[in-house]
């Protein structure tokens, strides 16, 4: 017998047929011989809902935080509600938990909390009196009881912590794809699913834009050596398992290459080369609450250089603004200049480490497509470059071939 | 400064522009030096999309009550939260609470759960830090922090039972009528609001007919003494404070006037007339779950007996098939007659105890407007009659002219 988490997100709860589906998949693994927690997120489109009422209801500001996770909190709660009685209706024994319930203790900044401690005593109990537990997703409770919700990803999260807190056998993730691919199958055909990832390489292929899980909850799957399956939820294929790194693992070069739209470039040419220009300029950006991605210096020559960076295109307007306050302090000709439709192509792989020669491929493959690259960053177990967003796709395709990657 | 206990219906906070509508109205009341606590149902509809929802994923049997605990209780919470908000975003400051939050512990019976205690220490803080509190209607925890619902006129129980328990100096009732009437305005045109009424009267007016509010809130608020006013949420008239009866109520003979259509009528003819019978029928009619209001016996003669009684028309089936059961035990030539399409009359007031005559003065009316009266009951503060459902809007009218009740 083991204990197993699994995951349900919106889409594989969005109506009462699909909740029935799940609540059958859900009683199937505890029919084979299993404990089962199922954490579930809010139906597909309830958040959406719920975030336009407070909109409406709060027209002279942002909607309280506080507030804000009272009201979201009961997306989660409908769907375990509604899971459970499908159980039950299906002939299983089910009890639902809402994060609070089920001692999810976090800290106490509304809508995006982290938690800080779980006690799973309820969860166990009605484990061991033969129940499946229907946990919410994405919400926990502080010190003093208030409802917090964990943010985007939060009911990833909320699976991963909660296996990690019972010490379960098995984390499975369902979405509505089979895994993780070596490429958006959309853009490469032949992408493959990938059996076995690093959490370092999942953490990198998520934050180069393969969108099948937020970082934070790999992070605390890496944290707390949670091993997990992203797998789906419409059929019983066998998913990607996320885990430690093995030996094995190096022996593969690039696990996968990731796609990142909607970027834009600004640079801020003929700076004055002297300390304190690059925290000007990154103070500004910091303050105005934009992330931004890759960052390049060239050198200097004459005390003059340019520096660049990358960031989401939608932040762009606000990026040109703050930089523009801070542009006369940078030298007497510093110049503002940015790019829209760029696009980012990413490979990803632990055994970069330990083979050199990796970035020369890539832009060799590159070079042979005729492909510009206009900016290059890398990492450890990551190269990055970003060329015009027209040329994203077959970029990505000349690269996903040249490292054996197609099926 | 009064500490005062608000709330509101489904109606009254049944899309964005009403929950801001009431926000207005419970921050105007905060502002005018007091102390609020206010009690929301859920957004007119809601309650039934989650119904229908819970129906959906639960073919095979009734929705596991527990569950709908936990569905039902994310109406109000949403309620809550949004009010909560609209408060802030007009300039006030408010908090919510759940029925849990709120220290509100029910017994375990779902879907209709009896408040047991509640400890408002939450409560108290929150007001005492400056805030107005947003309380969630119709729901509370058991000892073991499992989600409950009060079941049929819940919200109006939470404020009755909060008002109480931080003995609130005022308990405001809002609705979608100014308060109770003499008799229902849209039958009996001169039907006037009743400035002040017994609790005694109000719960034999509910019982009656008149559904202002369900019995057991008011049951609740005799039994702790709360006084409180139904009001109408769109304007600011007085309306009908609801309290203990004072030397001056007896004055008046008769209160109100109610009418309760959709009755109907079961006689059972020539039973015989020994120890057990009455017993037969009406267990019978216990077991079915079917509740009924009057019960008339014909004297007997020559050991033969009639029973009558009147019960909801859409109990009626349900009634009959419960006594073809048992009627071949209630004497040889026993037979089932039913009827359908009645109504009831009644007259409440307290003042009958110390006036003879009202049941002669009715009767009298009924009569000289050609109404025949098919059955009589009577309490200590109520006399009712049974007409044809025909005729009761009728019988409302030249009963309360009689009693002097016309405007």
């Amino acid at each position: 017998m083991a204990l197993i988490v699994q995951k349900y997100g919106g889409t594989s709860v969005g109506n009462p047929e699909r909740i029935r589906n799940c609540a059958r998949r859900i009683l199937e693994t505890q029919r084979a011989g299993n404990q089962v927690v199922a954490v579930v997120s809010a139906m597909s489109g309830v958040t959406d809902t719920l975030i336009k009422l407070a909109k409406e209801v709060s027209p002279e500001r942002e909607p309280v935080e506080r507030e804000m996770d009272v009201l979201l909190a009961t997306g989660e709660q409908t769907t375990i509600a509604l899971t459970a009685m499908a159980i039950n209706a299906l002939g299983g024994k089910a009890v639902s938990l809402t994060g609070a319930q089920a001692g999810i203790s976090t800290d106490g900044v509304h809508t995006k909390a982290r938690i800080v401690n779980i006690t799973p005593d309820a969860v166990k109990k009605m484990l061991d009196e033969g129940n499946i537990v229907m946990l919410a997703g994405f919400q926990g409770k502080t010190a003093s009881g208030e409802i917090t919700t964990l943010g985007r990803g939060g009911s990833d999260l909320t699976a991963i912590a909660m296996a990690a807190a019972i010490k379960a056998d098995l984390c499975q993730i369902y979405t509505d794809v089979d895994g993780v691919y070596t490429c958006d199958p959309r853009v490469v055909k032949s992408a493959q699913k990938i059996p076995e990832i690093s959490y370092e390489e999942m953490l990198e292929m998520a934050s180069s834009g393969s969108k099948v899980m937020q970082s934070r909850s790999v992070e605390f799957a890496n944290k707390f050596g949670v091993r997990f399956e992203v797998r789906n939820s419409m059929n019983h294929n066998p998913g990607t398992i996320v885990k430690e790194e093995s030996p094995g693992m190096e022996s593969v070069v690039v696990r996968g290459v990731s796609l990142e739209r909607n970027q834009a470039k600004v640079t801020i040419d003929d700076v004055a080369d002297r300390p304190g220009i690059s925290a000007a300029i990154f103070g500004a950006i910091a303050t105005a609450n934009i992330t931004i991605d890759m960052i390049v210096q060239n050198v200097s020559f004459d005390g003059i250089t340019d520096i660049s960076f990358t960031l989401s295109a939608a932040d762009l307007a606000k990026a040109e603004t703050a930089l523009k306050a801070v542009l006369p302090g940078l030298g007497d000709k510093a110049q503002l200049r940015t790019q829209s439709s760029i696009a980012k192509v990413s490979v990803v792989g632990i055994g970069m480490r330990s083979h050199s020669g990796v970035a020369a491929k890539m832009f060799k493959a590159l070079a042979d497509a005729k492909i510009n690259i206009q900016m290059i960053s890398t990492s450890e177990i990551k190269t990055a470059v970003i060329v015009d967003e027209a040329e994203v796709e077959n970029a990505a395709r000349v690269v996903h071939t040249a490292f054996g990657l197609d099926a």
